[in-house]
């Protein structure tokens, strides 16, 4: 058993651990390096400057997210689902043999139009083995949240929903950012569920988004309470295409704020939320890192 | 009977008409001075500079659309639905009495949420006129489209669909602008029957434009064919949530292009299409005009 450098390089952001043997972080680092700040070429000295200092000999490396993507340091290809956590531990597309691999994302293709994730596999298969579950749903919100169905310990099918990008969008850019203000008022519960009524119920979110509109045009909703209730559509019309059981659980891993909004949405079907403490990542590079060393 | 000076006053554009009392057009202008461009007290003056020397003595001016909005001339209150063509005859915004009036949009409340229309409602009624139906639904598409429901010729129910300003923020400010192409490619036919067709089976327009991206990843669609592909999305998602009925006529009001890809698209769905010629809102103006004449 080795230590570990776990890293996290995603698009906008680089993150790493220094994980002992059994599991302990010793360290934590992150960076404004994404990989869309990192030219070509570079990613070897990047990561020499950011990580080079935990690089002991025999330590070994294991990087998942965006890294492994074409514009990153090295195409690490998709595993295609159904995919397990032993898949992807035996699919690593090393950098430098022994020493530094990145983890593949996974695909899935449904009636012949393909998804994709790449971190999100690994943040799965650690919250997995952090909550101990074989079957179960997941949500990831964001700014591209993924929806994930795990059945007998593999991701059997997902999907990306824009929602995160919907909305930045409609609040920047849209007829709508005229209407809503300009700073960002504290959140508010009650238009959020409002929103988030309206767009389980209503015919698709190209009509309710201009519901923000008129609700403020005939003063039925305070302009400060706007984002909130746009948020409640955006994140009411993802909810509503994923044909949710009232009384079923999902698992909910994301910042604690999305999280809570997503736990209040999700109240509205009846449904429940398991969530997961930090550390899925770190957790399931840690476990990937202990197949190689029982192999 | 009066001579007529029709204008079409809306949000980006001003454009009017000088129309005989027999229905002739005798004169067409327009003017880039959209109700955005004027500071408000000076509506008077930019319509003086625009239509003052079409105004003789014993000239009406019926104006409609967005100048009769809160931030327009003068606010010509809603005539709320279901309204017909002599509910908006009646309710007229004299500006001037006697010589220069407004024509008032229409609102409809679905369960405390309002929606609204100013312009449309005049070109639905000029339309109604031309084609001689009493009942049927209409589409209006374009950034904000408009979907209409007549019956015994009084537009009962409208919604609005924010399709085209989406496809605008999806092309130009999301992360689907880095995988389209900079310029505008020739209309591909096919990736747009590819479009409409994904979002009719999928789950929902959150999901369904993410693969404007996968397809291209995966090399499956060429990057020419990607903006005919997304706007086959956008409009495919408008069009699933109107429950049509298979063998069902709607009215397509539109610039020539747009009305050609509706048409393409409710081909999908075996729905057909009658098209308006140009001059609804000459059309529906002068028809109010009448009604004044004849009281």
């Amino acid at each position: 058993m080795r230590r570990l450098v776990a890293v996290d390089w995603g698009t906008s952001s680089l993150r790493g651990a220094l994980i002992e043997s059994d599991g302990q972080v010793l360290e934590e680092r992150s960076f404004a390096r994404g990989i869309l700040s990192v030219p070509a070429g570079e990613f070897p000295s990047v990561f020499e400057s950011c990580f080079g200092a935990w690089m002991a000999p025999g330590t070994l490396c294991l990087i998942s997210g965006m890294a492994g993507s074409q514009q990153g340091w090295r195409e690490a290809p998709y595993c295609a689902c159904p995919a397990g956590f032993g898949d992807i531990a035996a699919q690593l597309e090393w950098v430098e043999p022994g020493r530094i691999a990145i983890v593949p994302g996974l695909s899935v293709d449904s009636g012949g139009v393909p998804d994709v994730m790449r971190g999100e596999e690994t943040q799965v298969f650690g919250a997995l083995q952090l909550l101990g579950l074989d079957n179960t749903r997941l949500v990831l919100p964001g700014t591209h949240s993924k929806w994930v169905t795990v059945i007998d310990r593999r991701v059997t099918d997902f999907s990306t929903w824009m929602t995160g990008e919907l909305y930045a969008l409609l609040r920047q850019h849209s007829i709508l950012a005229r209407t809503l203000p300009a700073g960002d008022p504290a959140p508010d519960a009650s238009a959020f569920d409002q929103g988030v009524g309206h767009a389980l119920r209503g015919p698709g979110l190209l009509n309710t988004a201009f519901s923000t509109r008129t609700l403020s045009l005939f003063k039925r909703l305070p302009t400060d309470a706007l984002p909130s209730y746009l948020s409640g559509l955006l994140i009411g019309e993802e909810l509503k295409a994923q044909t949710l059981q009232r009384g079923e659980s999902v698992v909910v891993m994301g910042a604690e704020a999305l999280t809570a909004r997503y736990e209040q949405a999700l109240a509205q079907l009846g449904v429940s939320v398991q969530r997961v403490g930090a550390g899925a990542t770190w957790r399931g590079l840690r476990a990937i890192a202990d197949t190689l060393t029982i192999a």
